[in-house]
């Protein structure tokens, strides 16, 4: 049925009868949280009762359910729709979702307004990957960060972004720093010509974030750094459809990796950091790179950047945001692994080179340019 | 000392060595989040790093670690403070957040506003548990979910709480159903002379929900349901702190499961459905009751209850709401293991009783009475 959308779960059981009773478990559970026998006729058993689709075999004792929803069950509401493919359903241990297909609800999440496309237009990089500096550490004062930013941006960052823990600390004030680091790129790109993009660490009190936002806009950033693990997805569907803002949204994963970490709860790799993201409207997805101290491994980074990049997701294609292990010794390696639509993060190793900072951006911006 | 808050994690490593390096992986990767060497001097160094405090064995493989964090890494924020707490290292396995000592931050974080006393004030019910019949299927009108409200209120019902499914729906909008239900259970209670409480599910765009719980509270709702994992814990603290509103607050456990479902990442039962809640401001923690369809354990739940409990906790104590299990066969049983300072949660199984609810209401309400 093309009315209803579909989510596929992975299922932990012992045969395939007892998989079934799981997926309608699920399809009860996801929906009217009532025994099945008292489910009332009509309206709610017909249209709002999640229906399993099908079933198959994933391996030994593991299985793919697809189950479908009605839209009635979430209208146009992300967290709703999230409760809907897994609230209640996350508490309970071997089931993991793997699979979304909005099918009517594509209308209503038009996922990325940016997307791959549009970053490179705003970073005027019409090709090859963009290697993307963090101001950091936590701690620093608004005008140190706003110097590191202006040596990064001065040496051929495409973009540089914010540490997730800056946050609103009394020693560098969200307003204040934005205000400081959007003129030290402003001024850095007056001198080399280049657009490299700002990137602020949007948080603080939940009620202060739209105010932030605005000052943010106002002041001239090219973007907003948003951690749907703390702030919720809708933060990010709310900022990403904000028409009158008009700024690319990147997520972080901060406090999301329970929601991996696990083989028989939570998310795929690929659908937490590729779909969901997309789902919610952000433009790039920050994850950790295989290699580093998360220990995702090669398969699951490359399945998320696939899940963010593919031309047949939610919205347009947005970007993968791997963090960490990028040198200018494994440039080509990273490219040829992830492929040009990619946003490389340059973390906290970046300050070992200390004033040689900008010789390192300057070299990796070299070796990933392609030559015409 | 005594100017820092302190994290205690649950941390899998080999041997101490390897136990005490994770401790200070986390100390960067929570705070400044670049290698030790090059942390800047003086404040970042003294003030803003993590700080191991203690390390103590706690089984084979397993150790217990005590990092100790500035008030100036988070500010007055409780997302922030989550951030600091567990964002990144959310990201590594082998890491289970097991405590959190307040210190400092304890004037900023008050907890719960009314907890177990204020709850029992509103409910004029000094003494015993708690009964509360949950509204629902999902797809039902405004007018069918008011009935039942109104049956159960009539029935001796403590509390009434929506189903954390019924959103914003077409079928049942928020605002439509909210009056509705009010005006029911108002009903109800001018017959009985008791004083049900109704807790209306807080769910829509995140942009709108400031003004659902303003007009929620304007139709008279009593309490208001919200769920953290789908909107972020924030929502919790900051309605908890808005004194116009007033309302006391439910948390439901909806997206929760991952951070507590596997062994080696996440945090305890009793930190995720005690402990955070109630530094976050609620009133009441709603979670699965043993021996439903959750498989928490009976030990997870009474760990959860004596968090929610406990005097020495955050802020005054809250009540535990465990769903499911509780009927009046096994209302003897439950209040033993939980204690009468509970509120008992009667889910989907209620509506097997059609018509005759309400009797099941009654003599639940009859045996978990104290007598005088």
């Amino acid at each position: 049925m093309t009315d209803r959308f579909r989510v596929t779960y992975r299922i932990f059981a012992p045969d395939r009868a007892a998989a079934m009773l799981r997926a309608q478990g699920i399809a009860l559970e996801q929906t009217v949280e009532i025994p099945r026998e008292v489910v009332p006729r009509g309206f709610i058993e017909d249209v709002i009762l999640g229906r399993v689709e099908d079933l198959g075999r994933e391996g030994e004792g593991c299985f793919r359910a697809t189950i479908s929803y009605s839209p009635e069950s979430c209208g146009a509401e992300l967290p709703q729709l999230l409760n809907v493919i897994f609230g209640n359903s996350s508490i309970q241990k071997g089931i993991k979702v793997t699979g979304l297909e909005l099918g009517p609800l594509a209308e209503v999440f038009a996922g990325p307004r940016f997307g791959i496309a549009g970053l490179r237009r705003l970073a005027r990089t019409p090709a090859g990957p963009l290697i993307a500096p963090v101001l950091k550490p936590q701690g620093s004062s608004a005008e140190r960060l706003a110097e590191i930013a202006y040596i990064c941006a001065r040496s051929g960052a495409h973009i540089v972004k914010e540490d997730h823990g800056l946050s609103d600390q009394p020693c560098a004030p969200f307003r204040e720093r934005v205000d400081r680091i959007t003129a030290a790129v402003a001024r850095a790109n007056a001198e080399t010509g280049n657009a490299c993009l700002y990137f602020a660490g949007l948080a603080g009190h939940s009620a202060d974030l739209d105010g932030h936002a605005a000052h943010a806009r106002a002041a001239g950033v090219d973007g907003l750094l948003v951690m749907p693990g703390l702030f919720g997805f809708d933060l990010v569907n709310r900022l990403a459809r904000d028409k009158t803002l008009g700024l690319p949204i990147m997520t972080h994963p901060s406090f999301l990796g329970p929601y991996v970490l696990s083989g028989d709860t939570g998310f795929t790799h690929a659908m937490m950091f590729g779909t969901l993201q997309r789902l919610a409207g952000a433009d790039i997805s920050v994850f950790p790179n295989v290699g580093g101290r998360f220990g995702f491994s090669a398969q699951e980074c490359t399945e998320i950047a696939r899940a963010c990049q593919d031309p047949g997701g939610i919205g347009p294609p947005m970007m993968p945001g791997p963090g960490g292990g990028m040198t200018p010794e494994r440039a080509d390696e990273m490219v040829a692994m992830y492929g040009p639509d990619t946003m490389f993060l340059l973390g906290g190793s970046l300050l070992r080179h200390g004033d040689a900072m900008g010789e390192v951006i300057a070299d990796l911006r070299r070796r990933v340019t392609p030559r015409d």
